[in-house]
C-alpha cells in the first residue's frame, strides 16, 4: 500500500470512528425527588433507554431536585444553558407564560388517549412549540398521571353550601375555580400537609391518585375521596434546550426523541398500574374510605366558574386563547369517540 | 510510529469503523395490504424510526399481504425464517395455539391501558414470551385498535329472541359466543361484505370500528351500529425470529424493541383520532346511523356463554388457562381503578 493511501485511509478511518464513538454528556434538571415514583422514574426511563439505544454515545445525568435545589427553576435552567434538558410539568410556570398552562391538563378537559391523540395527531404539539418558542426550548409530552382525584375531604360535601368557607388546599387554576365557589383556598408546603389535615387546620386537600396519595396518608385521617373533574389527563413534559439539541447528530436527535416519547407513555400506563395497586392496599387497610364524587349542582357551578375563567384568561392573551379554543373543539369530536368507545363499554360491563 | 503499533492501530480502527457502519437488512411480513390504515401503518412507522435511530444501520423492508400472498402465514414465515419480523394479531393462529388468543383481547376484557398495564408492568410480557419460546418467536405489542364496535345491523336488536336464526358475521371467539344465543354465524370474504350486507344474504356484521369501517360503506346499508363488548382493546403484535435478533449488536436490539414499543403506542393514538374524525364524517353524511347498546339481558347471556367457553377452553389447554386466570386477576383489581378515574369523570361529563 502506497504510504499516501494509508495515511488517508487511515484519516478516513479516525474521522468515522471518532464520530461513531463521540460520547455527548447531557443533563436533566427534574422537579422532582430522586424517590418519587412515577414522575421521577420518567426521566430516569428516557435517560436509560437513550444510552442503550445510542450505543453509549448519549450519557444523560438526572438531577433530582435534591441536587439543584430550584424544583420550580427547570424551565429557567434549561432556557439559560445551565441544564440541557429539563422534566417538569409546563403548569408550573403557568405564571411567568400563561399560554403554557393548558398543556398539562385543563379541568373538564381532555382525557389521556384523548390528549396524545391531540398532541401527537391534532395540532397540540406543533402548538406547544409555537408557545415554547420564545423561550428557546423544545417541549414534548412527558407522561400523564391520567385522572387525578379531586381529592380527601373530612367530611361529605353534598351541597354548595356545604363548600362555602371550608379551607382547602388546591392549588393552580381548580384553586381559582374552588375560589369561585366560596372555598377558603390555602396553601401549605407538601410536608406540613398530613398534619394540618390532622389537626383540621384544613378541612380538604387535593393531591394527586392513589399511586402518590398512599405514602402522604391522607386517608388515614380524611375517608371522603372525591373522584376528579379538574385535571384528567395531568402530563408532564420534557423540555430540551435548543442549542443543545442542535449540537447532536442526527440520529441521535431521533434517539432522544423517542426516548422522550415512549417515557412519556410508558409513565402513563406505569402509573395505571401503581393506581390500581395502590387502591387496592389503601382499601384493605382502611376500608372505610368512600369514594364519592361532587353532586350536579356542584359539577353545574363548577364549570360555569371554569367557564368565566377560561374566558377571562382568553381576554388577556390571545395566544392561550388560540391553544383552549384549538383543544375544545379537538374535544368535541373526540369525545364522542370516547363516548360510544370506552364509555359505553364500561358502563355495559360496571352498571 | 512503529510499523507493528501503526497496524495494530489500522486494525483496530478497521473493527471499530465495520461495527459501527455495519448495515443489517431485516424484511418484516405484515397481514395487512399496503393502504390499510392504521395496521400498516404501525409497521411501517416502526421500520423507519428504528432506521433513523439507528442512522442507518437498521434496515427494515415492510412487506405488504400482497408481496408475499400469505396473510395469516405470518406466524409460520416468521418461525421459518423467511422472514426477520412479522406484524400481524395473535388471535390469527389460536387454531395453531390456542394460548396466543389471550394476547389480542378477549369479550369483557382489558381496555387499552389495562392492556399495557398488564403486559408491561402485570405479568403479561412475560407470559408472552413464554407461550411463543415453542415457535422460537419473541413476541411484543404491535399496537391497540381500542375499542371495537359490536357490527352494523339492518334491524334493531331488542331481545334475545331477535338474535335467534340472524345471519352475522362474526368471526373467531366472538362468533362462537354468538352462536350459543342461537345467531347463524356465517363467514364471508372481506370483498363480498357490502354486497352480502346490501343485498339481505347477512343481517348483520361485524369489523372493526368508525376509522376501517368507514371505507367498508357498512353504515349506507346498515344504520344501528352496536357498541362493543368482545374485543375492548384488540392488541397487534410484532413478532421476531429468535435467530435474527440474536445476530444484532445489543444496541440495535434495543432500537428494535424500542421503535416496536413506541408504533404499538402510536397505533392506538392514532387510530383514537382516525375513530373520532371518521364518526364525524360518518354521521354527517349519513344521519340516520344509530348508536344502541345491547340490552341487559342480551349482555347477561353473552357474559354466561363466555364464560362457558372460556371453561371449556381452559380445561383443554392449562397454558391459556394460566394467561386467562393472570388476565382475570389483574382486571378485577385495575378495573376497580378504571370505574373511579375513567369511567367517573366521563359519567359526570357525558350524563
Amino acid at each position: 500500500m502506497k504510504l499516501l493511501l494509508k495515511l488517508g485511509l487511515i484519516a478516513s478511518l479516525l474521522i468515522t470512528s471518532s464520530f461513531a464513538e463521540k460520547v455527548y454528556k447531557l443533563r436533566i434538571a427534574t422537579t422532582w425527588g430522586p424517590t418519587l415514583s412515577p414522575l421521577f422514574d420518567a426521566a430516569e426511563n428516557m435517560a436509560k433507554i437513550a444510552e442503550e439505544m445510542s450505543n453509549g454515545q448519549l450519557k444523560i445525568k438526572v438531577h433530582a431536585s435534591n441536587r439543584h435545589k430550584a424544583p420550580l427553576g427547570v424551565l429557567d435552567m434549561v432556557k439559560g444553558g445551565q441544564y440541557d434538558l429539563g422534566h417538569s410539568a409546563s403548569y408550573y410556570w403557568k405564571g411567568k407564560d400563561i399560554a403554557t398552562l393548558p398543556f398539562t391538563s385543563m379541568p373538564f378537559g381532555l382525557t389521556a388517549p384523548e390528549q396524545y391523540a391531540w398532541f401527537y395527531y391534532g395540532d397540540g404539539l406543533d402548538l406547544m412549540q409555537k408557545v415554547y418558542a420564545k423561550h428557546n426550548v423544545l417541549s414534548f409530552p412527558g407522561g400523564s398521571t391520567g385522572v387525578q382525584m379531586g381529592g380527601w375531604f373530612k367530611k361529605e360535601i353534598k351541597t354548595l353550601e356545604d363548600l362555602k368557607g371550608l379551607k382547602m388546599r388546591i392549588p393552580g387554576f381548580a384553586g381559582e375555580i374552588m375560589a369561585k365557589l366560596g372555598v377558603q383556598v390555602t396553601n401549605i408546603a407538601p410536608g406540613e400537609l398530613y398534619t394540618a389535615l390532622d389537626r383540621n387546620n384544613i378541612d380538604a386537600l387535593e393531591w394527586v391518585g392513589p399511586s402518590m396519595d398512599i405514602n402522604m396518608g391522607f386517608h388515614k385521617v380524611a375517608p371522603f375521596y372525591y373522584t376528579g373533574w379538574h385535571e384528567p389527563a395531568s402530563e408532564m413534559h420534557f423540555i430540551v434546550n435548543k442549542r443543545a439539541y442542535k449540537k447532536l447528530p442526527k440520529h441521535l436527535q431521533k434517539i432522544l426523541k423517542i426516548s422522550m416519547r415512549v417515557a412519556a407513555y410508558d409513565m402513563y400506563v406505569q402509573n395505571y398500574d401503581m393506581n390500581a395497586k395502590a387502591w387496592e392496599k389503601m382499601k384493605k387497610e382502611y376500608p372505610n374510605i368512600q369514594v364519592k364524587t361532587f353532586s350536579k349542582e356542584i359539577m353545574a357551578a363548577m364549570k360555569k366558574a371554569n367557564s368565566e375563567l377560561r374566558a377571562e384568561l382568553s381576554a388577556k392573551s390571545p395566544e392561550l386563547k388560540e391553544v383552549l379554543d384549538n383543544q375544545e373543539v379537538f374535544q368535541k369530536r373526540t369525545r364522542e369517540w370516547t363516548k360510544m368507545s370506552d364509555y359505553l363499554y364500561l358502563k355495559d360491563n360496571l352498571e
